[in-house]
Parts: structure tokens; C-alpha cells; sequence
């Protein structure tokens, strides 16, 4: 199976669909690189585009996508729901398959030093890209917007960004640019309508309240089905497998005397999460992922 | 993904690696079909050639290998360890991926036909094609092999071939053609030296003494490792999952107070096989293996 990276990126643009036609069709003239998804969102006034493909080609997708927002879309005249910096916001790589994070990462810093050298753009490296701990997330990075970082770069050094003169361009703003890796919205169903259940559940297996690594959760009430939901962002499926999240949840509900309802899988999910948890249940050994009937096809 | 059938034509012939070469050349030549695996066993004087592609393909692909067959290998002169009653001894095809054994069972039905017809050889169904319950499996169907079919067509009405005249081709003998399920070969280790526990294990969930369907099962003593295993062909994943079994041996060694050490796939295994495992244990909701991000890739 090919090597195959994902790129994700955010512009502020949700309102025109020619111009994220447009963004759109510079990654599709990239031989090699597949748009999976192009969404517009007219009330936060943006948009994300999923392409894929082998690293190079996505690097030189993204390139093209930043400098096409750069060329189309001006910060001063947007307004939108969504916190943004740059008319190219967010780019982030992601690993699928025989690709490590640290190579995305690398892919990252690559493309921001060539926006910023090609297009003027300053760059901000952010998640496992990220050259300063208090920029690996976005909040911080984006605080006050493209107003108030046009008023604050070259002025507060906090602001300076990680590649380029501390010089805002004047309409694109600035772009933020990281690797990260696949993110698996993931929930599980408790057969319960006890949603402080759900709640302290969510709070034990979250990173920010001590948790496991990488993982994001909160507690739902699923009032039509009388249930309530522990509902997850897993950001790095290999350094927090689904397995462990899901075993963690239902030993701490069996204690409550609750049985799982169910779990389910939101949007797209790599393969690996899926095999991972396969190999883990049935203590699979020594398998290699050649052994699948199907991949001799996929070659 | 495309809709994938495999196919395991079995031959009788392992010694010449010209003729076998020139069988697998006939697969070649079809386009949209992919040759996996070609085996050739001396002692056994017999291979087995392994293709996948799309239905109708692999079909032609089947008809082509067996004509093939039938024109350079001569019985009158084959002697080899294993039973076979046809030059081309065996054909299954297998359903792989989006294709039904049903779809499977007509496209060896079609193909027994067309085989008949076209060249002369008399064909017994077997498997999920069979067309009586004493063909569903090989041993029946090839009783005396080709020595005695020889001399008992024609005569004996329980030789009949369910297409064709009973009248059996000179030097190709006769040919069986089948669906199946595709077969995994999986392995549970115990941690113990204790084979009895192995052996009642096996008689517990092999078909043949009972236990679940499709489930051929065996006890083995592991030496070097100090282990036992349990040792299977599951032969339809779809109606005894991989989880089933390996829940009930765990069960059952449990009862004995003995886990399990690991287990392992030998060979090949579908997909779909480790992907229900995974939603299984998952208790996943509402899957469509379309979320599957590389599926995208794969189309």
C-alpha cells in the first residue's frame, strides 16, 4: 500500500463558492492528490477541503491551495462565527498509512518557510509542529484574530511568528501550519439516562483532566434515546488505541453497574484504528498487514 | 472498493514447471485479473494456482486455466500422493469482497457448463454448488479417483456428473467446480503442555463433532515453545466469525484455568474477516465501511 498523508486545510471563505471552487481546483490539478471532501459553512464564513495522496504531491497541493486564499480571499473585508487568522487559516498534515508524524512534521515545516518565501505570508507552526510549547494549540495563536495580530505583530514579541518578518501580509493575514495525527470521533453509548455518569466518565479518561494522551471527551444526554453518550476526539489513535478508551469506559460504567449500549464511529476513521483494534482483542501475533487478501490488490 | 472474487483452481500436476507456468500464463493473459500465488507440490505432483479480479474476469480466467489443463495434462501418465480424479482437479471460487457466495455459486454453475461443453469434460458441483448433499464435499466425489471413475461412469448411477454425459474425457478425467467461503487458517495458543485440553477444545467447536459451523479444528502439541494450540480452517467467516471461536476457546481453557497465549492468521485473510472482529468487540453501531479513509484511495 502506497505511503499516504492527509491534508487538511482551513479557509476563510465559506460564503463564495468560486473562490473555494477555485482554492479546490489548484489541489486537483496536482497529479496524485484526491479531494476527499470540500465543505463550506456560510455562518463561520469557511471552508475545509480533505485531499490526500503521497507526501510530495500533497505538500505541493497545499503549497498551491495557501497561495490561490492568498490570492483570492481579503481578511479585511471577512466576517464570520469562526476564530481565523489567515485567508489560508489552518493547514495541518496528517500520517494515514506508512507515514510517520514526524515526517508530516517535516512536511510542515517545509511548506511554511516556502508560503512564507514565495508568498510573504508569516507562518505560525502549530500541534506536533510546533516550535514553542504555548503554540501548540490553536486558541492561543489565534487570540484577538487577524485584527488584532495585524495591530500586535512587529510589535509584542510574543506575536512574532516562527518563520518570517514579524510583518502581517496585509490581506491574507497569517497561516497557521502543523502536523497532527488523525483525528477518530468516536462515542460510546451507556444504557443509562445518568448523565453525570457520562460527565465523570469523560472527565477520567480526558488528557486535560489527567487522563490518557490525546484524547478529548465530554459527557451527552441522548434524550430521544433515553440514553446519555461519552463522546470522544481521539487525536492519535496509536498513542491512545480505541480499545483502551473503550475498556476504560466500561469498566468505569460496570462499576456504576451500567453496561455499554453501543459505540460508533464519526466520519472517516484509518484503517489502522480499526486492524489495531482487531489484532488487540483477538491477541493476534505476528501478524503482518501483507497477510490482507485485499492489499495485494490495492498494490 | 471493486467487487472481488478469488479463485484456487487446483491441478494435477506438480512435477513439469513448464506445463504449470503455461496454466498460469492462460490466467495472465486476462485482464483485470491478478495471479496471487502459484504452488507446485512434486510429492502431491499437483499446484495450486491462486487469481483474483471482478466476477466476470476471474470467470474467464477459470475457463481459460482449465482448457489449458485439459489440452497438455494427461491422468493416464499422473501419479502424486493426493486424490484427484481431473487434470483440472478442483475449481472454487470465493467471495472476496461486495460478492455474494450466491453470485459465486452461478458463476461455478455458468462455468461447469461452459467447461462441459466446450471441451469435453464431464463436472460434478461441490460445496455451496453442489447440487446433492453428498457432493457438498470432495472425499464422495472423488472415491477411487480417476482409475475407478473410469471404469464406474456410465455404469454406476451414482457417478453421474451433474453435467454432461457420463462419459469421462479420455486423459482429463472429470472436473469439480465450487463456491465457498474463503478459508482462514487460525491458530489459539494455551499456556499450558497440556494437549488433552488442546484436543477436547478442538472436539468442542469443530463441526464435525458437533460444535460450530464450518469449523475444522485440531489439537497440537507446540514443543519448542512448551505450548499447546489449537489449530483451525475456518471455512465462512460470515457464518462462524473469527471472535466466536476464539471467545469459546477462551471460555473453555478458562474453565480449566489455563489462558490464552496468542493467536495467530496463517496465509492470507479477507478484510472484512478482521473488520467484523473489530466491531464486534467494539460493539461498533452503524459502521459503513465507507468511513474507512483508505477505502476512498482504493476506488
Amino acid at each position: 500500500m502506497a505511503r499516504i498523508v492527509e491534508c487538511v486545510p482551513n479557509f476563510s471563505e465559506g460564503r463564495r463558492k468560486d473562490v473555494v471552487n477555485a482554492v479546490a481546483d489548484a489541489a486537483r490539478e496536482v497529479q496524485g492528490v484526491r479531494i476527499l471532501d470540500v465543505e463550506m459553512d456560510a455562518s463561520h464564513n469557511r471552508a475545509v477541503l480533505t485531499f490526500v495522496g503521497e507526501p510530495e504531491p500533497v505538500q505541493e497541493a497545499a503549497f498551491r491551495v495557501v497561495a490561490k486564499a492568498v490570492e483570492l480571499i481579503d481578511l479585511n473585508v471577512h466576517e464570520g462565527e469562526h476564530p481565523r487568522i489567515g485567508a489560508a487559516d489552518v493547514v495541518p498534515f496528517i500520517p494515514i498509512s506508512e507515514v510517520t508524524l514526524e515526517e508530516c512534521v517535516k512536511l510542515a515545516h517545509d511548506l511554511g518557510r516556502r508560503i512564507n518565501e514565495e508568498l510573504g505570508v508569516p507562518i505560525y507552526f502549530y500541534a506536533e509542529a510546533a516550535m514553542k510549547e504555548e503554540r501548540r494549540l490553536l486558541p492561543k495563536i489565534r487570540k484577538g484574530q487577524f485584527e488584532a495580530l495585524k495591530e500586535e505583530m512587529g510589535v509584542k514579541a510574543e506575536r512574532d511568528p516562527d518563520v518570517g518578518e514579524a510583518k502581517i501580509h496585509p490581506t491574507a493575514g497569517a497561516t497557521v501550519v502543523g502536523a497532527r495525527g488523525p483525528l477518530i470521533a468516536y462515542n460510546v453509548d451507556l444504557c443509562t439516562d445518568d448523565l453525570d455518569l457520562a460527565k465523570s466518565i469523560a472527565k477520567r479518561i480526558r488528557t486535560s483532566s489527567g487522563g490518557f494522551p490525546a484524547v478529548q471527551a465530554a459527557g451527552f444526554n441522548l434524550e430521544e434515546r433515553g440514553m446519555v453518550q461519552v463522546s470522544m476526539n481521539l487525536l492519535n489513535f496509536r498513542e491512545t488505541p480505541i480499545p483502551r478508551v473503550f475498556e476504560a469506559i466500561r469498566e468505569e460504567a460496570k462499576a456504576a453497574g451500567v453496561p455499554i449500549e453501543r459505540s460508533e464511529v464519526v466520519g472517516l476513521i484509518p484503517l489502522d484504528a480499526l486492524l489495531d483494534s482487531a489484532e488487540f482483542y483477538l491477541q493476534l501475533h505476528g501478524f503482518d498487514r501483507n497477510q490482507i487478501l485485499e492489499r495485494r490488490l490495492w498494490e
